[in-house]
């Protein structure tokens, strides 16, 4: 389809230019690793804030380290719209995975900037930080700290490869995290009268259907277990008889096949819900080919649309472990859980991003987000919130996540729209 | 009970300083670690040589790196008996399990000296390297290439930390690999009578039991597959929906609860079978709880005195591969399985032994032994073999492993009696 919504080729170039400078910045093997408040993240930041700058929009780092790239409105006395996704990655991940987000407000602002079209009220990019719970087991940091939603407790987290806290890589990051701490919003909510987020589909919905574009009406929450220890007996694989071995390893392959059993009959039953369990490992000091294995270390997520379908999973799952140790000889010790709550996007924002799709004849459809994004926290604080799915390939949170340049501008186009009608 | 069979307290003594000299020389932290031909193992070898030629034994190192330790026969033309066991360890195991049967070995053949009671025949305590699989995924290394039974292909197996090849190693410990490539013994084997081999037992049985002491009837054999791949598709783990995931922890999870249902009911069936899955890990690098694993590794071995039911076993695996490749869109990647034969003791001189115990009172059983031992190659070479098992604590492959020098010296006499009399 080209360009639309009068968006012109420069834009696509620079949006392709903007994409493959991240890139560069960020690159890892045949991915892209940029941690979330690490050093890599911070260089993203500052190239965006540069480009911003070099177009006459005004930049600034809130208390968390985030970056709000502002184009003024007529009325500056008026609450913004805030566009808005992350620029961390997971490990070797795709470009796009908030990247997207990013560019497409930071697009919108120079368009206006550049055709002195300014909006009605003003209108903020913002780079959030630290989204991605690869890193640190919970997600939303940089925007949960704006909000006023972190804890001391989320500031131990420990980083996934060193073990040091998150309080470390926010203060190398520069955030203020005494401020943090305190637990109140770092900026004026009030001042903010929507927040609009374009991000990649991350899954395979909107590429099957062949739309390019998913108006999104909720956002999953999820319960996350980073790591459950199932403790069994280690021992010669030989010489120790079935009925005598509390083996971690079968322990733990019988309970994830339980939980896919209930999972199956929790769907028929009607429940939106995944379950994923990403990190698995026997104890790679002491384990061996010929030793029963003792240990297992393994992490669990369910998420879920609907908050009583975690609380009801996530006992099932309980049972499972009591029942499974009982007849094993085996003990499961799970870790303090993570908890995300399930999101509701706004009803007004959502029926307007349908109309303009179907008044610009572009493909579109409603769709729940399965992924957790920043706009969960903002729709959870009492601010209308709304997101852009944009049709992307492969998948997300691995290298080979695609989307098509042409996909993004139509979103960027409706993203623009969106912000100079509130 | 004491010392027995005319062993006085001051054997039980220098057996338990060696016992302990050896621990010093491979703690790892509360257990220990001699790696199958790697420098610890080498410094072993070198303080036993040492032992034994301080008592006047004859010591020398065969062209595997294997050290043997002779007391000359009245008659030095007849076919010697050999004792032996291995000195290796898996990583972070026990003392015992192989140092015994050396130390058992030795400690005989040093009354031979010290009480000047030469035997009719050669008496040759051997120490093997590279026994455990545990390093390089397969079993018997240093007794295979004595016995002309190690490949190309074995002599490039990989070891499990570095990577480098057995080839490597083998040359360091000061091995002729050339000679070994030759695929013949390293001596000429119609001058071994009988190989006799103490052995902690490893397993719960003789403990169980209440007897100090076990005749072994059989060695069972294996398969072991050191590296199975199991191949998904990785995503994010909340966007893709249930039936589009190709999830390769749920994949695996399954295949292992199938097969431990197939054992149950081979079991039931009568067959002789143990199953063990020790390593099993998702891809380090890329993987995280929000991630969908694409990738998961894991070994698989079964052990059984039949070689018909393992091969029957391995038949099933790859048929219930195939049926979960099919139903998941999911790929395993076997590698080359590692075989080890059953075998079977020498009827005549597990008699013996058997009517020894008896004779003397000392309680003990005829039992097959589920791990394998260096004992399984010789009976396969046509060698008569024996094993006697002393009765151990808190099992094998592991820090806790335990033994009482009381029983150690209980099998030693039983060792030094039939030496003598062979």
């Amino acid at each position: 389809m080209g360009t639309v919504q009068g968006f012109d080729a420069a834009y696509a170039r620079l949006a392709g230019a903007l994409f493959e400078q991240v890139r560069a910045l960020s690159r890892d093997g045949s991915g892209v690793t940029r941690a979330s408040y690490g050093d890599v993240e911070t260089r993203v930041l500052a190239h965006l804030a540069r480009t911003a700058a070099a177009e006459g929009i005004a930049t600034s780092y809130d208390a968390a380290g985030n970056l709000w790239m502002t184009v003024s409105g007529r009325d500056r006395s008026r609450p913004a719209v805030v566009a808005g996704s992350h620029a961390d990655s997971v490990p070797r991940g795709g470009n796009y995975d908030g990247l997207a987000g990013i560019v497409a407000g930071l697009v919108c602002a120079i368009r206006m900037c550049r055709e002195r079209v300014p909006p009605e009220r003003p209108f903020t990019t913002v780079a959030f930080r630290g989204e991605e719970s690869a890193w640190f087991g919970k997600p939303y940091l940089g925007s949960a700290a704006l909000l006023g939603k972190l804890t001391d407790k989320d500031l131990a987290l420990q980083h996934r490869d060193t073990g040091y806290p998150l309080m470390f890589y926010m203060r190398e990051a520069g955030a203020d995290t005494q401020r943090v701490l305190r637990g109140e919003p770092l900026v004026d909510l009030r001042s903010i009268a929507a927040y609009l987020e374009l991000h990649i589909e991350q899954g395979p919905v909107l590429e099957d259907a062949g739309r390019p574009i998913g108006i999104v009406t909720g956002i999953r929450g999820n319960f996350r277990y980073r790591t459950i220890r199932c403790l069994g007996t280690a021992g010669h694989s030989g010489a120790v008889p079935k009925r005598m071995r509390q083996d971690a390893v079968f322990a733990v392959a019988d309970l994830l096949s339980r939980i896919e059993e209930a999972w199956d009959e929790w769907l028929l039953g009607g429940h939106d819900l995944v379950v994923t369990s990403g990190v698995l490992h026997t104890n790679a000091d002491t384990h061996a080919p010929s030793i029963i294995p003792g240990e297992v270390w393994f992490s669990l997520e369910a998420r879920s649309r609907s908050q009583e379908t975690l609380d009801g999973f996530r006992r099932a799952i309980a049972a499972e472990c009591d029942a499974i140790g009982e007849a094993r000889g085996v003990r499961f010790e799970f870790d303090e859980p993570i908890l995300s709550a399930p999101a509701t996007m706004d009803g007004a924002l959502v029926e307007r991003h349908a109309r303009m799709c179907a008044e610009r004849g572009i493909g579109y459809m409603r769709i729940p987000s399965g992924a957790g994004h920043d706009a969960a926290l903002f729709a959870n604080a009492g601010i209308p919130a709304a997101m852009i799915f944009v049709r992307n390939q492969h998948g997300s949170h691995n290298p080979d996540e695609a989307m098509l340049i042409d996909d993004f501008m139509l979103g960027t186009g409706l993203l623009y729209e969106a912000a100079l009608a509130i």
